[in-house]
């Protein structure tokens, strides 16, 4: 068959010009895809094939947990595309596997990736009780440099007092920094020669000939994009598959993309590693073999369960400073559904049916990090389905495709918890947080760390009085803030410098266009707390408690004051002004190869360990004590119900907060109503009214604190194994998180009404 | 004792202030040695242990030879600072040995250094019988890139092409860079500690904070820089020597030098690895321990000779095309004498003519490469000593002083053949040539290569007339060499860009300041042919021969025209022209790092190679003919004697070619007189006459034509086992060079008259 020819196969029934030229996934989804607006009764259960391949897994992931949390850890191989041989989740049941493709060589075991940083690697061994190569160890010290030494090689003292101090917090300096999508679409609709082709063509466009340090190194980087994709055939061909060529029918188009996003997965370990918005372009492939008696929809079903179960393998290696942070062991495999296209039609397919239809085939879980691009627009029939499968699951997330759209359009992907990026057109830059509650007890005790007594931040003047003066601490907090975005964005330059140079994402990137978009993810962690400390010090009076070396390590409020979280203005302001600020400072800086500057409001569950590392502040929050998550209003600051704590939230401008403003809510089953009917009519009211003031996330969990306590006590209870809550950003299995952070969960507001 | 103490002692009897707070070796310099204005009657003899220690190592020379050039080869341990334990030039007579330290763990035996590339590491082992490490092979092919991949990843076809036709030729793409000098002396001076000391105060200083690339990158280099100090000291440690501290007397001053310089021969594998300007400095150290009476004449030779036997001993694992480039294994040790302070005062010592000594005590030698610098107002002894060696032993060369002072400072250093470099400030991106010979040909046939018929070139219309028009050819001249230099430059910037990321020079750099000036350096092959062919066309007429596609590809020139190197301002001119024009098309272009521009004209002996690959010239040099080397007349073209040849090349402006002139010229004895004394006389007249007009460099070999042809058909003759010729930029032993290369030295001019 010539090349000709198979293309016309591949696409045969495809409408379409533009993407047939060039690589265009989008424009081949809004040419071909299938809106759906009927309801859920046309899907599938579970073939028997999902449910074997389905309880095996879960055998193994009660292994793992029974042994830990690792079931399996390499020492002696680097991952890599080609690191092993075909891996299933059970060999003697391996044809039973309709998606094929593991990390490894073995189900639910850990790749080593020293790349970010060999002592990382290292730990992650010996923290399960592993025995890390020392031929590894050698290569990694002696001949190549790892990311995570050569960030440390450039930091300021400064720079480390504030990591070490956690005033910056969460840096991605010792391993791979995520939140970049590769389109693994285009593994599917173009197969890997075009595509290698297609860069090839960049290789020849770029620079023209004039090697400045920009070109040469964009060239290096599409030499390496090459070497990849030919690194992904060569996967391909270890399970039997030729990727060579176009996806023929929607089998291949699940398993060619599923190669695509597995080449990313063996070669990076991000702490996002986002799968992106596949549902839509695969409904495409599911709906012309459905027309033409290919497949039926039990079949097409079992595509996607196989699909999804090889998102809820995904494994990295970590170290307990990293499980603290990110607890669950999560690695944010975000797949979006639903959205509205450009043109005005709601994207949804049947295909976004049979993704979150995935949550009752195989029972709840935290992976992949189901995300609904939700808008009042989409077909009622699925709002009422995702939110049905809420109410049973509080397994999956919203958010506001109305007030993305118009900046990142209808590709989006979500890339990591709640950051927008666009499929294939753009990357990120990714950056944690600064932690804007402890700057202000900075500002108030001149630079000096109030935990460790060091002088962090710079020595400007210390607040002396008694009593906070809300315009001396507003001045002095400005300052302070002006400091930390300016060594905040420093850090982060040297990080993704450091990171293109020593721990390229190749195998993404090389699904990516060439002439990139790049943002700069910033983030601030603390934020409710330091709106409310503001409004403590503006509309109370609040009294400094110092310790012996006259270090303010406490406050006492007297009188009442606002609070953000119960749609009043006088906080609600102060919110939207820090944010604004923040981002105006972190904009002076230069940014890593001029990408572009965004914050986040968004902590997942950093916030525990974030506040361990904070002291008192003025709003009343003890010192230790957890920050409020995200864009949260502070434990026990919303005191007039749901809706109201959501209009504050949806009051920060999403314009101000590109890469995302999270908000975490869970409502007791009764406040929503009596019955199943009433409970998903409400929370379908709730849900549009709150995106439709401009709102970005919501994580939506319906279930009383009741539960989570006797979770918590009984965690051997069969009902609790598989208990998914959401968290700030993510889902995580209830169980699966630290005794400490569950605790905070519980803290949390649950709303007993509306 | 305090570190205060440890200096006072160290430090004893010099005078001076500033050297002491930073570092500043050239006020070291200035501020105490001692100028030696008499004769050499004051030499010693070689030691006993001399006498042994070079014995063995001539007859470790003979085996070496004896077995095809290498005496033995590491295929197992990549070469470092630390890779090695001690070794010696011979177990037994260790105890002899007042310098110590070898590249390897075994005289003359050659590293396997990888991270230029790994593919030519593997090559010169098998070239020479030695299989390399599979081990190794997987680390630098899968795990650590080399700078030889890396560059042919960014390369443009348009590059590769010009690199394969050789119009660019010689490019440093596949091994070091070189051309780097540290400044060693420091040391000895400083002892290690204070120079970690500076660099890390460096680095707190660099980039205020401000994380820019540049700054980035300067911060990962001084880091590598401190690491490869501290390396140093581990290395010396392993020679039971603490080199923490300065050195005390004349004998650690050698040594703690010289552990610089091996420092830097054990981590990179430049074409050139220079030593620098030393002998003064150690001439101090010397001076101080005679004067206090804790060492000999005999003994200070015996150092002196010790530390010349092991820079003869600098060995490099080359690949056969590497060894045609570049005939007779030469590693540019080079090492200055001589030359004036900005105060006017000579800066010739006593130690000037021990290292001189060395070619009579231990006999000629290529390496190290003895360079003069020269000046009329040399002491006379001086400069009738360094005659009577050139006379005696051909082995050294001379540049001018006068006209480098003023622009390099009196602590410059040669840092390749003829490249001057401030010692220790400054560094260079070397750059190999540009063959202008080659492009008047594509000039000719717009852009096709005469050799291989490829379209190399810009398709810019071909020269269709008959006859030569000299408007015509200097128009198409002109835009050829626009196209040419626009290429070469941005070659460079590519490897120099990949050197840097992949194979930097920590070890030389850190002897270097942190605000290191750097120069981009070009060069241009094929110039006198050029020069003649424009003459030709312009004075005589030339007309083109044609192959049946229609390409030039010979000439016939009717009628006589001036050539260069007769002291004819008709050619001459055209020669300044040319050198000025390729210059200020060069400095149009972007450089790496935005590095000064220079270029020079010296071809080492890949004139052979170069000549290969360029079809007849306009001048009536043949297809495949050699080119004449460096800067010097085409051969055959000198009629009027040394002197009128002289003269033209002097005419050529060093501000324009600032990384050198090269000039190499052959004297019959007979030609300078009848006996010594007026050989002698004669051969300082011709020295002062031609550097008093500003000529830049000269290459002095005193032997006629007959020895040559016998020691080609005799190798086997004792006498010749030694004997040294100087060519284009270094000396080198007759009989290891190609028959080709002797064939063609043969061919070069020897002046019968002055």
């Amino acid at each position: 068959m010539s090349n000709k020819e198979v293309f016309e196969e591949a696409w045969s029934g495809f409408n379409g010009r533009l993407w047939k030229d060039e690589v265009n996934t989008r424009e081949f989804i809004q040419d071909n895809y299938t809106e759906y607006t009927g309801d859920e009764s046309f899907l599938a259960e579970p073939t028997e094939a999902t449910n074997k391949l389905w309880g095996r897994l879960q055998q193994l992931q009660k292994e793992e947990r029974a042994k830990g949390g690792v079931l399996d850890m390499e020492t002696e191989v680097v991952s890599g595309l080609t690191a092993y041989g075909p891996g299933y989740i059970d060999e003697s049941m391996k044809d039973l596997e309709k998606v094929v493709g593991l990390q490894t060589d073995k189900p639910l075991k850990r790749a080593f990736m020293p790349y970010g940083g060999i002592r990382m690697a290292e730990q992650a061994c010996t923290t399960y009780g592993y025995q890390p190569s020392e031929k590894l160890h050698e290569i990694f010290t002696k001949y190549h440099k790892t990311h995570n030494q050569a960030v440390f090689d450039v930091y300021t003292p400064e720079m480390k007092l504030a990591r070490h101090s956690k005033v910056v917090t969460g840096l991605p300096d010792t391993y791979g920094r995520g939140r970049i999508v590769g389109d693994y679409r285009r593994v599917a609709l173009y197969g890997i020669d075009f595509l290698v082709a297609e860069k090839e063509k960049d290789f020849a466009n770029c620079g023209g000939g004039e090697m400045t340090d920009d070109v040469i190194k964009l060239r290096e980087e599409i030499a390496e994009q090459i070497r990849a994709l030919k690194g992904m055939k060569e996967m391909a061909a270890v399970y039997g598959y030729d990727i060579s060529n176009p996806a023929r029918n929607a089998h291949e188009a699940v398993q060619w993309l599923y190669f695509g996003y597995l080449a990313a997965i063996k070669t990076q370990n991000g702490a996002a590693m986002s799968v992106g918005r596949i549902s839509t372009f695969l409904d495409i492939y599911i709906e012309r073999d459905l027309l033409e008696g290919r497949i039926t929809e039990a079949e097409a079903q079992e595509l996607i369960d196989h699909l999804v179960m090889k998102f809820r393998m995904v494994k990295f290696a970590r170290i307990p400073s990293y499980n603290e942070l990110f607890s669950g062991d999560p690695v944010w495999a975000t797949l979006e559904v639903a959205g509205m296209g450009m043109d005005g039609r709601s994207m949804v397919t049947k295909n976004d049916y049979r993704f979150l239809h995935t949550l009752e085939n195989m029972g709840p879980s935290p992976e992949p990090n189901l995300t609904v691009l939700y808008t009042v627009s989409l077909p009622t029939n699925f709002r009422r389905y995702a939110s049905k499968i809420s109410i049973n699951t509080s397994s999956i997330q919203y958010e506001n495709d109305d007030v993305m759209r118009p900046i990142w359009g209808d590709d989006y992907s979500i890339c990591c918890c709640v950051s927008a990026t666009q499929t294939g057109k753009e990357m990120q830059f990714f950056g944690a947080r600064a932690n804007l509650a402890k700057c202000l007890t900075y500002a108030i005790n001149g630079g000096i760390d109030e935990k460790n007594h060091m002088q962090v931040g710079p020595k400007y003047q210390p607040i002396t009085s008694e009593y906070l003066d809300y315009d001396e601490v507003m001045e002095k907090y400005n300052d302070m803030m002006e400091w930390l975005a300016g060594l905040y964005v420093n850090t982060l330059n040297a990080i993704q410098y450091m990171h293109d140079k020593y721990y390229y994402e190749a195998a993404e990137m090389a699904l990516i266009d060439t002439d990139v978009r790049r943002t700069f993810a910033t983030g601030i962690a603390g934020f409710s707390h330091v709106v409310d400390s503001l409004s403590a010090i503006k509309y109370a009076k609040v009294k400094t408690i110092r310790d012996e070396n006259g270090l303010v390590v406490d406050y006492e409020v007297e009188g009442d004051f606002p609070r953000y979280g119960n749609d009043d203005d006088r906080a609600d302001d102060i919110a939207v002004w820090l944010l604004k600020e923040f981002l105006n400072k972190v904009k002076k800086h230069h940014t890593y190869r001029n990408s572009e500057p965004t914050t986040s409001i968004l902590t997942i569950t950093s916030n525990v360990v974030y506040g361990k590392a904070t002291g008192s502040l003025p709003d009343g929050r003890k010192a230790g004590e957890p920050l409020s998550p995200g864009a949260n209003p502070a434990y026990g600051a919303e005191k007039n119900g749901l809706l109201a704590s959501l209009n504050s939230v949806a009051k920060l401008p999403y314009e101000y907060a590109l890469d995302g403003i999270s908000n975490t809510q869970t409502i007791n089953p009764s406040a929503l109503g009596n019955d199943f009917e009433e409970r998903n009519f409400k929370l379908v009211s709730v849900l549009d009214g709150y995106f439709n003031q401009g709102a970005h996330h919501l994580n939506v969990n319906v279930f009383g604190t009741d539960k989570l306590i006797d979770a918590m006590e009984h965690p051997e209870k069969e009902e609790y194994a598989n208990f998914t809550i959401r968290v700030s950003g993510y889902a995580v299995k209830f169980i699966d998180l630290t005794r400490e952070q569950q605790l905070d969960v519980i803290a949390r507001t649950c709303h007993d009404h509306l």
